[in-house]
């Protein structure tokens, strides 16, 4: 049940990538769980990794390989996320790249591994091979939207994005797409994300620009799900609109195709939390006149994490006193509560650290019961900001990881 | 349905405490809802107070009086916090104090107020006072149980407990109850705990004595609790049992009093976590091996707040993923796989970073099936080790705190 979201009707093709989705029964029959992106001839990545110290095997991989050349192709499968599967993780997955370089003639540095799916179990590396011919027969620059079916797992929407700008009198095309539902998921491993941008841009610079982005986006949809074992957010970069190479952050271009790749990993993001698992509420939490980005970040997720004010959303409860005690008890030490405001939406709940005159449960129910709310809170001390995103906590969030592996 | 726990048996009246309880009508008819505990003559009072910024009225007015005065008596209500209702909080409190200091022909200062409930709605003073008189002709030593009940709100079972010991051959006693129906609940805000002692011992050391008990207990059942507007745990010393008196950490009747003051505090607040909201297992978390506290308790907490090794316990799924993962993202420098290890209860799930060969589903799921379980993280970077208690997040959990004020 995601809220107001819905399979992209359009991802644009981007000149160079082609993509190929098959069904290799990994983990149950009968659905696409692999996928080949090919970059041809081989492009440069970008890249942004989980941090979580348990990090999967592809994942030590991957970042092995993008240190060393440039990418010819993505191996991506799902039902397994081949973590904590250490001694065997690697070479499983080094396994299954082997095949599909000797398919691309390719050295298998130039392969990329992913996996996403239950922790603790070993790779099916003959299912996986086996089905790499059909992933590579399926190649083609309009398959997108398969490969975002592709990469779901308990996913119940696939989720893409596409945008396109003009730079330097070419028109510059971005695509990605996303999986990954739920914030908390360290056992579906959890959050993958590939885009592809025609765009000619300077190697050093996309990685800068993708870090920036990443943490705008990805990084502010609530915690775990960006410290799971696996996440990873990829920027292929085939170059192939011929616009002037952006080499410069000052370049007025880089700006253009900044705030695009911004858009589109907000997109993607901002998807994830819509088909969080039990999700009935989108939740934008915006603290603002921090006196530091870091204390905006605390107040904003130790609201975004209550257990206790994800079920008053699920409730559409205007219990603000959970707000206030979440806000009261964050670790920053410049908490001025005579100059807090709050606000569900427009509605003013706290003002000078006391209950705003105008403020009545009735009002406060209303903005509750909407699909999508943003609670605002003003901390007085500074000009910071910063925008989190998250969901509430409902029963099927129970249902589906109390349940998820009987 | 709490986690093996049962109201308690018998609680030890203490030389120169009584309390009375009555039903003032509060929230709910029909319920204690109003005790005193009077302290004739005026006794010592030891006390620990959230450090949430947004604290109550009454935690400001009660951490007020204990530094002007001795303390003749205590009032607690159940039904509203007194939390959140700025500007008139305080001005309410004490109008409340004031009845009940003319009753006793005290100062008000010899009064601390105590209150728990809903957040945002102010106290009826009238049912308040008008119930004192009950309360007073209801005070006696032997009324521990009484007392015990009247301060429950959403708990299901009343929380209280007895040690004595022998100093300088006379025997002390510590009684103590508390309220709380679960660790994350900042609006039937929260954590309420009031002890009582016969001992003679210096306030100042006193002081140190529970603040380091609250520490190694009331500290250690996570964190949300804690923290809440509410929170406070009182220490009362009559100094009746006519034992030389405490003065010194030194002399060697420190360390039984102090144990046995931890002995009090470790079983009420297990009992919070035992009688969490829809808790079906206590579950303990044990790391060692850390080279901090500090580290120690990032580990212990990280894990004893994922909402997904949560909901593994109420399934009584054995989803070691999830605890590998949680480790893995705890934030803390020195983290070395190679040397981690993992069990449940004695079976080792993870040696050296990797699968211990002896662990099979089969065994991890007789272990998740107990009704208490003690995770054990042996982090081998050091030498220093926290426990924390927990319980499950189970259908329940969603089914209180969203359906809570409806």
């Amino acid at each position: 049940m995601a809220v107001n979201l819905t399979a992209p009707k359009i991802l644009l093709p981007v000149t160079g990538i082609r993509l190929g989705t098959a069904e290799a029964g990994i983990r149950r029959r009968d659905r696409k769980d692999l996928v080949v992106i090919a970059c041809e001839p081989p492009v440069n990545a970008a890249a942004v990794f989980t941090r979580n110290r348990f990090c999967a095997a592809p994942v030590r991989i991957a970042r092995r390989h993008l240190s060393q050349t440039e990418v010819r192709a993505l191996l991506i499968n799902t039902g397994y996320a081949n973590a904590g599967t250490d001694p065997y993780g690697e070479a499983d997955a080094e396994a299954c790249i082997k095949v599909l370089a000797e398919h691309l003639s390719c050295p298998p540095q130039r392969i990329l591994p992913f996996s996403t799916g239950i922790i603790g179990e070993r790779l099916p590396i003959d299912r996986i091979t086996q089905a790499i011919p059909d992933c590579l027969k399926a190649l083609k620059e309009e398959a997108w939207s398969d490969a975002a079916a592709g990469i779901m797992t308990t996913d119940t929407v696939a989720k893409g994005c596409s945008r396109q700008v003009s730079i330097g009198r070419k028109t510059v095309t971005l695509t990605g797409i996303a999986k990954g539902a739920g914030m908390i998921r360290p056992d579906m491993a959890t959050m993958l994300a590939f885009i592809a941008t025609d765009a000619a841009i300077d190697p050093t610079l996309a990685q800068a620009c993708l870090q920036e982005a990443v943490t705008d986006s990805f990084n502010r949809i609530t915690v775990d799900g960006d410290t799971s074992t696996n996440d990873a957010c990829v920027l292929l970069t085939s170059g192939r609109a011929a616009n002037p190479p952006i080499i410069d952050r000052d370049d007025p271009s880089y700006a253009i195709f900044a705030d695009s790749l911004t858009e589109v990993c907000t997109h993607l993001a901002q998807s994830v939390v819509r088909d969080g698992e039990g999700a009935t509420k989108f939740i934008t939490i915006e603290v603002t006149g921090a006196d530091s980005e870091r204390s905006a970040q605390t107040v904003a997720y130790t609201v975004a994490h209550s257990p206790l004010v994800k079920t008053a959303f699920t409730a559409s409860d205007p219990n603000w006193g959970r707000i206030l005690a979440a806000v009261g008890r964050a670790p920053i030490t410049n908490l001025n509560l005579d100059k807090l405001e709050i606000f569900f939406d427009d509605l003013c709940i706290i003002r000078r650290g006391m209950m705003a005159e105008e403020y009545t449960e009735a009002k406060g129910k209303e903005v509750m019961q909407q699909a999508e709310i943003t609670v605002r809170i003003r901390l007085g001390t500074g000009e910071v900001g910063v925008t989190v995103w998250t969901c509430d906590l409902s029963h099927d969030y129970v249902s589906i990881n109390a349940d998820y592996r009987s």
